[in-house]
């Protein structure tokens, strides 16, 4: 091996192990969202290991054939833009400007990388972000599920901080999550609908989760 | 579709959300190791995470071919049992008994799933303990190689904290992280020299971190 040789696999590595530490960062970033059993919210950066896990779990499941692993790789660094522009909640973001945001970060932050490799998890961000692959709707559904899930199983807590209606959840999610993971849709469907008929999201009523 | 394989269906996606909501566990299992920035242990969730994109943008320097999402799905499972165990430190576990403590772990966790994805994340998980696959060593690099990434450009947090020595930090890490990522080794070995001579992990120096 070359001298130059080396010295730019050196210079490549630099980079990606600055990039390593940049991503420290998306432990900060807090999501509307309690994991089940914490007493805190939750951070897009062990969001996105749950959602890339669960993806694994369901893959089965999802209406069209997906690659896993391509799936895995959209999970993996779809949150990476909130880096730069934080988390916005899927009830009251501004889709057109948050989406504007996110991909100024995604230059930068991706841009941090090596060409090659940088190139590549921009692309699986950008798919993510596009929703015109099979992977890419699965993956959004996922996303979508999750939170519904420690909702119903954790005492619904950020649908009760931001008084959240089980129309609002079900029109900003139903869809999504009904085309790539019907199954689960009709699964949850019913349970959002008792969780709610059942008055324990009346604005009076304590927290209490149901199963 | 019959009935019997929309209720066989159903069961399956139970289980599978049920062990979802059993990952939000993970997220409270702290390890030695602070994020660089912020002033908290991290948890093992946001790890593992962390591991994954890493991975992704190191697969290139391995010193053998690995599977891409091989590797992924190794490194989102491989903490899974500290659900039930929590972390143990690299510089003062006993292998041998966290080896058994895991593997009970990973059959009760892995078990919550149904059968044929439970089998192969349990797998995954078994491949990585292992160490036969180039996948498995390269992600075990991956593993060793970030908490030293942390303690380089974070102050040495955790080696601070806990008397580690430079002769430990290599003893324990470099042979992995050498025969998987001999090129990340290059850049990192001198720079753990560097800190430990520099006299900045003196007991009466002030913890500061180094670039």
């Amino acid at each position: 091996v070359s001298e130059e040789a080396v010295d730019a696999t050196g210079v490549a590595i630099a980079r990606a192990l600055d990039f390593a530490v940049e991503l420290d960062k998306l432990k900060a970033v807090l999501r509307r969202t309690r994991p089940v059993g914490l007493d805190r919210q939750e951070n897009s950066a062990e969001h996105s290991w749950q959602l890339a896990v669960v993806a694994m779990t369901l893959a089965a499941h999802a209406a069209e054939t997906v690659d896993v692993g391509r799936v895995l790789e959209m999970l993996l660094v779809h949150d990476i833009p909130e880096i730069d522009c934080g988390d916005h909640f899927v009830y009251s973001r501004d889709p057109a400007a948050t989406a504007r945001v996110e991909a100024a970060a995604a230059k930068r932050l991706f841009g941090l990388l090596p060409e090659e490799i940088g190139a590549r998890l921009h692309a699986r961000w950008h798919e993510f972000e596009e929703q015109r692959t099979p992977e890419a709707r699965f993956a959004h559904a996922i996303d979508r599920m999750l939170p519904i899930l420690q909702n119903l199983r954790g005492g619904a807590y950020s649908w009760r901080e931001h008084g959240i209606t089980a129309d609002q959840v079900k029109a900003i999610n139903g869809a999504a999550i009904e085309r790539a993971l019907p199954a689960v849709w009709r699964v949850l469907e019913p349970k959002i609908d008792a969780l709610f008929a059942s008055g324990a999201m009346d604005p009076d009523a304590s927290a209490g989760g149901t199963r």
